[in-house]
């Protein structure tokens, strides 16, 4: 918990922090050094996860607070969801340049708050900190799984399907209309693309569905890109590649209508990042219940290639084109660097 | 788990963090979106804590590598010391300037695997991110309590004693000799309040006893300074002031030293945060038992003042000097801002 505050930040914590945290009694209004929190559910175990942000690096500077928190919230729920897990309580260290308002804390909190509905988890404790630099923060999520079933990166075989959801391509666009390089696409559908890299919509309920029903052999979610995650798959998975065949892959409304224009861009939807969308391989025969699973869940389940031996000299993953040409992407992920 | 890498990031993750993570199973090699552990063990609450650190802010530029991952590992297992927890696994997310070397990160590493060693911890998950702003580390810490037993903040009584554990002031004017500011001290006594700043010592093994036996009415680690801590126990307890004999306060030899060319200083021992010694209280009965376990511990516990009633208009913590001179300081306690 907090020891070095700015003068009145004692204030804000009680003020709007601490009422995030009113749900959890072992979280002791966070006036105390740690949070006590119930164990994992009988027969679970506790899983955890931990991702950063830094303006000017994950998010450009003037996105709303609520946005941010959100979208700190989620991807850390996508960690949870790629390995089955139920998210249950998280922490927040926030390093905060002096320009921070309190208005923009109560902002913040405001989409700690939505999100904490929406996603029923709760607050358990955190760190407010002065940075000379830029607005850094990072958070914990914790939640848990099945003993011994939570969803791996290792694990694909030769024959498996890959398998997406949701559709691709969104985030990566979304930064491109932020940023005004996209100004043929009409407002409606530029919004939808600004909403998929400001909150994206981690996929928990596939993930638990996919640990209860046993159909996974390995998964990820897609925040690098699919190519880049796919490829940590084969690489955690050894000694199998990938091969993605490009029409297959799943896009949005806005994500045609964007590429309509800007056919140049198409490369977004396999190597852009963000879309926290789940990326999982199951056995062929596997199939048909992922197709009843995707009207359980509502939610597009697309497959999108298989998982082949590794012949050498091979590509962790290709990407075929229209007429089997070649279009696996020169860089495998979106880089922030 | 990290997601937005420098170029070369996944190779520094395998050669310097992978290592840390060998002894737990499920980190998964830091392979996987997050880490599946095991719950704590039956009869007990999981126990999680949460600090972050920037270079400038709570350290200065320039410090070894080694000092300051032990520094961010040991504030964050003081905190789970102030709740009576047995500490187990910890995730740690870095900011990284584009300026941080190799050597750097392997001399982090390092200070990691030394106190990994030290206090029986194990690395879990992380994430390395850039940032163009400066060094900036949070660390989560998870540990365990005996069910419903986690000391408290609030919880001290009227007629409670008011011990600390080890001495005060060291970090402080061990701050005060990195800058230059204790020209007066010899190099022996210098180099012993540097290391306190540097390398604080979490009272874990004293957390655990206080749980054990049913010692302490309430607790807290000093880290803002004695005053300021005390101040938070007395607001938590509720109705209750503190007083403080200031001629009791714990002195280290290097301490007394340098109060001796400096007595301008004295404040030092009141108000100086850093120490992360345990401050806590016990019924005045317990005393004989907290003198065998300062046996037990091979650690100085010092009584230093007493609980209260909270007459109205009285600071919430007095310190008296000697001759019954008020010695309150003005500013509670030591702030980094």
């Amino acid at each position: 918990m907090t020891s070095k505050e700015k003068p009145g930040e004692f204030d804000l914590i009680a003020r709007y922090f601490a009422p995030l945290a009113a749900a959890e009694r072992g979280a002791f209004s966070l006036l105390d050094d740690a949070a006590a929190l119930a164990p994992p559910p009988e027969g679970r175990e506790l899983v955890v996860t931990t991702d950063a942000m830094v303006e000017g690096v994950h998010f450009p500077a003037g996105i709303p607070p609520g946005d941010i928190a959100a979208k700190l919230l989620r991807v850390n729920l996508s960690d949870l969801a790629a390995m089955g897990a139920e998210p249950s309580r998280y922490t927040v260290a926030a390093a905060l340049p002096h320009s921070i308002t309190e208005s923009w804390v109560a902002g913040f909190a405001q989409g700690l708050a939505a999100d904490q509905e929406h996603f029923g988890v709760v607050l358990a404790g955190g760190d407010t900190v002065s940075t000379p630099g830029p607005l850094t923060l990072t958070l914990t999520a914790l939640g848990s799984v099945e003993e011994g079933r939570a969803l791996r990166r290792g694990g694909a075989k030769p024959g498996d399907r890959v398998w997406v959801s949701g559709t691709l391509g969104d985030a990566a666009l979304g930064l491109l209309a932020l940023k005004g390089d996209l100004p043929d696409v009409v407002a409606e559908d530029r919004d939808a693309l600004v909403a998929r890299l400001n909150r994206p919509e981690p996929r928990i309920a596939l993930g638990r569905r996919l640990v209860q029903d046993g159909l996974a052999t390995a998964a990820a979610d897609v925040s690098d890109g699919l190519v880049a995650d796919l490829i940590h798959i084969c690489k955690a998975s050894g000694g199998i590649n990938a091969v993605v065949e490009e029409h297959l892959l799943p896009r949005s409304t806005p994500v045609k209508q964007a590429l309509a224009g800007r056919p140049d861009l198409s490369t977004l939807v396999l190597a852009g990042g963000d879309d926290y969308e789940l990326l999982f391989t199951t056995p062929p025969e596997a199939t048909p219940r992922l197709k009843a699973l995707a009207g359980d869940l509502n939610l597009a389940l697309t497959a999108i290639g298989s998982i082949t031996e590794s012949p050498s000299g091979m590509p962790p993953v290709r990407v075929v084109g229209q007429n089997g040409t070649d279009r696996t992407p020169e860089e495998g992920g979106w880089r922030h660097f």
